[in-house]
């Protein structure tokens, strides 16, 4: 199990007329902490990137336990649970303070530039075998 | 069950360096979508809300099957299948032209500007009792 | 000169917190103006693309006269009033109902892929000779 | 003369199909600088709303010297330059590195929560008075 935290401060631009972050704007903050997971696993996504490899979302879901607020302080940790294969997926927990105030999961597998499946690229097939027996 | 369709052009600044529409924005449609059966039930969200009611979403997911791009014509249907009470979800399917692109749900409670959960609104049982038998 | 005018419904996910819609939609909103005069230039955007010309924003200015709101509908007329040489200027009114409520330019010149100045495309270049005198 | 400087990484949903940031973005980012100029001078954005003070954005205008991508690592500088009165005009500079790659301002004035022009809240003319001789 591999996971990371990144922070964010709610953007005045995050939120709506509800007063509170506009709940697509998670799926956003998912993807940074997803983009320093990789940094973290040493398979930087700009790299996997130039080297032709995409990472799109196939499925996400989401569970909003309770609003956020322009300028609160989030932390955003995702997890890799299991061994990756051809398809993987990813969780994500959103704090404030103590407070889970949000979770959900992405699900992703490697396509080429024409959204072709393709194997996942070899540095990551490294990194997953470093953290994960077969 | 009652359900509505509303069209979009995929924006430009909707897509992102994969060169497709960057996922969360998907959300943004069912929103849109959801505001027009609101208007076509005779509830307009705007109306909900000046009458202190909010909709929040409590829970998302989505399946995305392929991507589209930038000026690609969307349709996006929402359909209330089932009689809402307290909780009820909406579901989603996106096409472009015959393809069905993408599809995807939300859940939703009606809460006051506190974001307590209230009863819903009068006129709104009333629309559902003229769609959903008890 | 030439002009064309898009509309829009204001989405709730173009609000903030302050219950207004965000100042930063308006961008996105010329862009969608800027997208039907090409079309309706004969120049779709997506065309200049495939055929490897990019557009980018050079310059931008706006002036917001009066907030706009979920679920206003807003007209956005674009107007192209001087010739274009290798950079030209853009310039957008908003309304709602009779009301101007915002107004800006952008400035743009025709770059390749690589973000390099290159001549106007041909087809761009037979339809502005069209529509101005040399 | 005060100023403050907020860096950020840019966010894969903050790109376009031109592989780049979109240009409306930079307002965002011009927002977060301003918002952290307003905590450093010791009156958080967030207290002012709280007390009824909106501070929109009147008239903005940006100058985009070259693209920045995904992941690159941003630099925001905000500049208040001149004694605020009732309208005042903040700067901005955005780095990458040692290139500076935007510039741009925007112009405000304090509203109330109907939209009314008002006088600036107190604790915001004391710390005027502490940056800028009368």
């Amino acid at each position: 199990m591999v996971s990371c935290t990144v922070e964010n401060r709610v953007r005045f631009a995050e939120t709506d007329a509800m007063g509170v972050t506009h709940h697509a704007n998670y799926l956003s903050w998912f993807e940074m902490a997803r983009v320093a997971l990789l940094d973290q696993l040493g398979c930087p996504y700009r790299e996997l990137e130039s080297a032709g490899f995409l990472l799109p979302v196939l499925e996400a879901g989401m569970t909003y336990h309770r609003p956020t607020r322009f300028d609160d302080r989030v932390r955003i940790t995702v997890t890799l649970a299991t061994r990756p294969s051809a398809r993987f997926r990813l969780t994500y927990q959103v704090h404030t303070g103590e407070a889970l105030v949000m979770e959900g999961f992405t699900e992703h597998a490697f396509v080429n530039r024409e959204f072709k499946p393709v194997r996942p690229p070899e540095n990551f097939m490294c990194v997953v075998d470093k953290h994960f027996s077969k």
